[in-house]
């Protein structure tokens, strides 16, 4: 069976959120066994599952992230949409816009120190919406 | 249900390639809900999803990642099948050789700006085996 | 229909592994058509598609990935698990933590060199848990 929902996230600042009690509040009863899966639409933004307990974590992801895909490198020629634009849609492609998570016994199956990171890579985003399907 | 098939696609040109239509044509008819997985069977290319609209961030992906990753790094000791060999490995895992899109209403829900591009990391990566796999 | 096991890998060194073969005889028979999910439950190790003939490239991926991704950045905030912690944190989600693969005829469907890597980003990992799903 297939379940599935769209939901859109509040505008969030320029960074890697944790997310998963956000996404388990707006999913409907899992089933015993499934898989669930998460897209961002949008080309300026990731999702990815890191570690859930220390937010130092998270703002070294922005921080080394940044230094590996900088602003203002040479080579780009999209540059119309703002500085940081392209190193966004690039970062989305490195970190991923789509993540697949199991569920078991009625509940997301991550490790114990996993959760889903929200990556806005813009200054300013806005609102973001995802897809979220549930196949069981 | 499952269904699958295996594609071809043409021999393309070093860089990153927007493939939905080409996509979309193969394709038998989406059912109302599911997921659409792709996985490229070669590991010196690549799938991801990204800006469908302005040619140049397509470009910009091939010259920063070009710089990300680059040929000749004094550390590749698997240098023997060109020097855009292990790079495209690199490449590979870094952007990833598979991709799992939602299907809505018999069409692929992606966002409004979001396309699937092909990356070949090759100079000469020859014709490409794509499987693809719809779940519903 | 889904089925569902946890297995445990033996501890691995730090570095890039072959597990096609130790994964397929975890595996219940497969199915004629249908999608293997595999998600790593840990946040400082990794798994991805990538070459399966030279351990060369292995080499490669450990070598060249600890220079794009480094110990001892100067930006991190999270050290007090050790210089390893943070890079193999970033490195799970540039290459990622959850792969699928496609089954066809009763095998996994994988390109004629590609194989699944385990990736060890951390010196002593321990052991580390799986989750595969298998859904047809």
């Amino acid at each position: 069976m297939i379940q599935q929902l769209e939901i859109t996230l509040p505008q969030l600042r320029r960074g890697y959120h944790l997310i998963t009690s956000h996404i388990e509040k707006q999913l409907p009863p899992l089933p015993e066994k499934g898989l669930l899966h998460i897209l961002v639409k949008h080309t300026s933004a990731g999702i990815t599952i890191n570690e859930n307990a220390d937010p130092s974590v998270r703002t070294d992801f922005e921080s080394f992230i940044n230094k590996m895909i900088p602003e203002g490198d040479p080579v780009y020629i999209h540059t119309y949409e703002g500085d940081d634009d392209m190193p966004a849609h690039l970062k989305s492609s490195v970190i991923g816009a789509e993540v697949t998570i199991p569920v078991t016994n009625h509940r997301l199956n991550l490790g114990t120190w996993q959760g889903i990171y929200f990556c806005e890579f813009r200054n300013f985003g806005g609102n973001r919406r995802l897809v979220l399907t549930i196949y069981s």
